[in-house]
């Protein structure tokens, strides 16, 4: 057996609504030692998304749903403990599906070995990983933003928000961020240079919004659906983009989805809406995470990542991103 | 004056749900001869499209509403009867935006000439006009077909939609179209050759389309909106295409439109919907008039017009396209 104590969370049942402490199981056990091909990952840093919640719901969707009584997928960032695999070695770090668990077994073809001299373990699971992977490919290549343009990103002070905003900057854009509450939305321009920033939470919203994109809206980047997508919809102009990255307003729902319904905006302004998924641009991470590198590096992309301490938070901690609590990156530090 | 008696339709006021008798005006007044660059048309025929519904609403579209007091606008075909324009000649025939009138006195520039020995003139407004452009453009440049590819069409024994379906099938698709009634839908594979016809109104029909489309939809071209866009956004394939012609089940709506409750379906399967007007291809009309009247001969596209008789019948034969009685492209002779 092994001599690592594992402490796991796992799905006991799908949630109705928020998730709550009755839908998580908290196991500990024995990590199970690797086997050929595979490696024993001491889990460092837990990466929480919205895009968790779709995988705790059935039914077919872009990735297979998690099953009852596993653990909870989640991307992470840890160090190689034991390896059985060739060109992994103990004390590597390495970032991948580990899972909320402290210990990971995982076959090393599902892992990619990560430099922590170039960057804080966390910024791995932001601008470095999936997040920034998410918001570059879904900005660039389903936005396709050009020099000028007004870009409009809710969930804005968010992970992948944050990120396209000053990636459109860098692109020359006009930006504008939907967030909630005057300390986001301060934050989006005074420290990452959008041109302006809403507060969806503020009566005046539908107004605000309007005034802030004088030339209306080029590309909208939408993480949130619900109103927020419905009022972009009616300040799109002509052969504008909306790029559909996710819906955290409608995740939680125990009722149908809220449809847009401004979406014949696309008929009078031959406007398209289309999806993005990260996992199909797998082949171009490397060079996007290279671009990326050097913006930062040169002071031009910061990411900021709101760090949680403590695997037995999980439950709560996860719920920040559902409030609107969260800001920045999650990051749940093990 | 003239000697010609002018009979017109003016919008009387604005409608709300289904336009209603007093929301016209009747007028019959001598014809205005035509000024310099003006002709004097007698109308034949008229277009009666789903799309006149919106220009009757205010507020900003792909084209300024009609204003009340203005007489009804129309696509139609007709014949000159006197001429203030170089170029046009009494007894040409012309197309253009005609109104709803037996007379239009219009700036030639904004009609187009055509040839009575080509086709009969409904087919002007039918295949070889707006209707056919509409098919053309929205299916093989938005909708993008591709060999082998299902091509799904709604409204598919209107006018827009059984042309739809036929282009598909030249461009070797299988076609499943979506219409009301035994009678549209044995007509769609029966006589225009669609690999399948489902009927909306039966009471299995999500069941009944899903097995006419064993492969999943690859292009959804989209006429009608409302619970049959949801149904089909659940049936789509990855990189699929929807294409946003139009939305009759929503056009006489007295509540909110109903917005695509499945619009994640676009993000599952990173798919686009995407909206098209006709009038953006205008530079590319005479090229597809010409491959379109070439199939036409070669016996591999079949226009079906529904002709009713007498202008006075506006009001209640406009009502035609939005009970589904309609069968075919819907045609008003003066």
């Amino acid at each position: 057996m092994s001599m690592f104590e594992n402490r796991q969370f796992r799905l006991a049942a799908r949630p109705v609504g928020l998730p709550k402490a009755s839908d998580w199981t908290y196991v500990k056990e024995p990590a199970r030692p690797p086997e050929d091909g595979e490696v024993l990952v001491g889990v460092e840093y837990l990466s929480l998304d919205p895009a968790m919640r779709g995988w705790m719901n059935e039914g077919k969707s872009y990735i297979a749903p998690v099953k009852i009584g596993e653990v909870m997928r989640a991307l992470g960032v840890g160090k190689v403990v034991e390896s059985k695999a060739a060109g992994f070695a103990a004390g590597d770090y390495v970032s991948g599906a580990l899972g909320i668990q402290a210990y990971a077994t995982v076959k090393a073809k599902e892992l990619t070995k990560i430099d922590p001299r170039l960057a804080p373990l966390p910024v791995f699971l932001n601008v470095l990983g999936m997040t920034g992977m998410t918001a570059y490919f879904g900005l660039l290549d389903v936005g396709e933003p050009k020099e000028g343009d007004t870009v409009v990103v809710s969930g804005a002070a968010g992970a992948v928000g944050a990120t396209v905003g000053q990636i459109a900057k860098i692109k020359g854009c006009r930006v504008v961020g939907i967030a909630g509450g005057a300390q986001k939305c301060a934050f989006l321009t005074n420290e990452l240079g959008f041109d302006a920033a809403v507060d969806y939470k503020s009566a005046d919203f539908k107004k605000e919004l309007k005034a802030a994109c004088p030339n209306g809206i080029d590309v909208y980047f939408d993480n949130v659906g619900g109103e927020i997508l419905d009022t972009c919809l009616a300040l799109i102009n002509l052969h504008a983009r909306i790029v559909i990255c996710g819906a955290i307003s409608q995740y939680n729902n125990t009722t149908a989805i809220q449809g847009p319904a401004n979406y014949l905006s696309l008929l009078v302004n031959r406007a398209r809406m289309q999806g993005m998924v990260v996992f199909d641009y797998a082949d171009r991470y490397g060079l996007a995470a290279r671009e990326m590198a050097g913006w930062m590096a040169a002071g031009k992309l910061i990411g900021k990542e709101d760090i949680v301490t403590g695997l037995e938070s999980f439950p709560q901690t996860l719920l920040k991103l559902f409030s609107g609590e969260n800001f920045g990156k999650l990051v749940l530090k093990v």
